[in-house]
């Protein structure tokens, strides 16, 4: 199979014509038309075999995962999903591989409303680079530089699930929590519609992908400003609670489950902030979007990010994810 | 040197705001805004060590390289170049080839006036992927399905050149037409004006990367024709002539020369098509911009590809280069 046979076969399916896509597959360059008194934004993502993700890691959860992580950084900028790029890097045309990566890649950006609109494939170390294209009305895409003293810290839905799952990853047979946690992990939910939604209500958001403390750190730092997070408010799955009961192990004198929550990554929900009076907007979101929607903290003037439990003790802050 | 301290460093200072980039590095997304009446352009290519470039290549050209590469797609859709995303894959921070790689980054994306918008950096077998992005009015991008037959074929500069550069990449004392055709294949130059005074002139377009022979066959299967190729009126540069005299080795039947200027990849010129009606137009571009652009050959309604020598004979075109 050549490489012309195998984006014909694979990939020019997921390639058609939109609102926005132009022209998707086939030629030098993709055309995107962005509508009329709207901005395009762009987010890139690379996953690597055996950084990001083991060896003999099934396509259609690879496919899944990164198109989830990349439609991510799309979310927690409020906008609408059009169109992404794919430069796919394989050790070699593997016709069953390629059959499974790109019927979940394509499942998945139907689901989003993605339309792939070009790429590349080249032979080399398995390696996955996503280029996510979005779009929003200009001047509402929401930034992490807009945060003010006096404004509320939120978190989507639940955190600390997938760094749970790395405590399990290789459990044949997983307990329903662990269940739970390992889908959390392997199949991200980019939160689109709450971001879209959060246009003109949040006045900051990022998705947590390195850890809310460490990624909070983004938006004080962008913002100009500081953090006061009560740990002991910070959104903990039913599996979180039952996995690592309050009582049992502590870490960095916090319980796993809250620890996980404040510093664990790759769960992929929004952190933001709104003023105070956006309280009613935000909860009435919560309601029609059914997410769940925690306050967690305020927005101070004085830099840097202070953690309190209920006693109003400081909690140290783990460092997130590092790259290198 | 954590990741952002890397980015701050070396990659942060290829951002800036422009009439397109309302934002680029820093956020969860960029954002641009693409002018009233235009469209956006994009294309994505990868580089993988031991693939497309040899190991310990040096950083400032394997810079120069991916991003002449890249935006030469964006030269043959006759856009004007805007900006650009890097997904860097690094086995570690090694500060002086960041230096030096961010370095001749930062030069040719000042001289192709394209910014830096985003990215990302991971961990894993050293692996370049860059987007471009550049703008055209709406409907006058150059695409491959536009050839009609009658059109004539038109290619740039010369070719071959780099195809002939694999012969001696590891002379070390290189003769100066050996260092020529080198120069060819390390830094090719993209043919970006070219490409957009070539809006509403060529009928179609691409740039040759596998081989005028292939590439030429894309341009074809996309508009439904077919062509009449002279080999002899290839523009064959004064070195490749001088590296091998047409008397000596053949190959396939062609002279040696011919055979790479037919098959080569690699040279990053444009190959595109027009109504004869508009030579006058082409030859007055190809003045303004101290271009060679040399007619080669004719659109024919049946379909393939034939190439024939000056005395009609038929010579068969050499596959391209299969990436798998």
């Amino acid at each position: 199979m050549s490489e012309f046979a195998m984006i014909e076969r694979f990939f020019r399916p997921l390639s058609r014509h939109t609102e926005v896509v132009q022209r998707g597959i086939g030629d030098d360059c993709a055309v995107l038309s962005v509508p009329a008194g709207e901005e395009l934004l762009i987010s890139v993502d690379t996953l690597v075999e055996g950084v990001h993700f083991p060896a003999n890691y099934p396509p259609a959860q690879l496919a899944r995962r990164a198109l989830a992580v990349c439609a991510s950084d799309l979310a927690a900028s409020g906008a609408q999903p059009r169109a992404f790029t794919l430069a796919l890097c394989l050790p070699e045309l593997n016709a069953p591989w390629l059959e499974q990566f790109s019927a979940a890649l394509a499942a998945d950006a139907a689901a989003y409303d993605m339309v792939l609109v070009g790429g590349d494939t080249t032979r080399g170390p398995l390696c996955i680079t996503l280029q996510v294209m979005g779009t929003a009305p200009r001047g509402t895409a929401l930034l992490r530089s807009g945060a003010q003293p006096g404004d509320r810290i939120f978190v989507s839905g639940t955190v600390g699930d997938a760094r749970a799952a790395l405590d399990f990853l290789s459990v044949v047979q997983a307990s329903a929590s662990q269940q739970y946690c390992l889908e959390r992990y392997h199949s991200p939910q980019p939160r689109l519609a709450l971001g879209m939604a959060l246009r003109g209500i949040a006045s900051a958001a990022l998705d947590i992908s390195d850890g809310l403390a460490a990624d909070l750190g983004h938006i004080l730092t962008a913002s100009g400003v500081g953090a006061r997070l009560e740990v002991d408010r910070l959104p903990v799955s039913a599996a979180l609670r039952q996995l690592y009961p309050e009582g049992s192990a502590r870490v960095d004198g916090m319980p796993v489950a809250w620890r996980y929550a404040l510093s664990g990554g790759d769960d992929y929900e929004l952190c933001f902030t709104a003023a105070p009076e956006q309280r009613n907007s935000i909860e009435a979101l919560a309601q029609s979007l059914s997410i769940a929607i925690t306050e967690v903290g305020e927005i101070v003037a004085d830099s840097g990010l202070r953690c309190v439990d209920s006693n109003g003790a400081a909690v140290s802050p783990a460092a997130g994810y590092q790259h290198f």
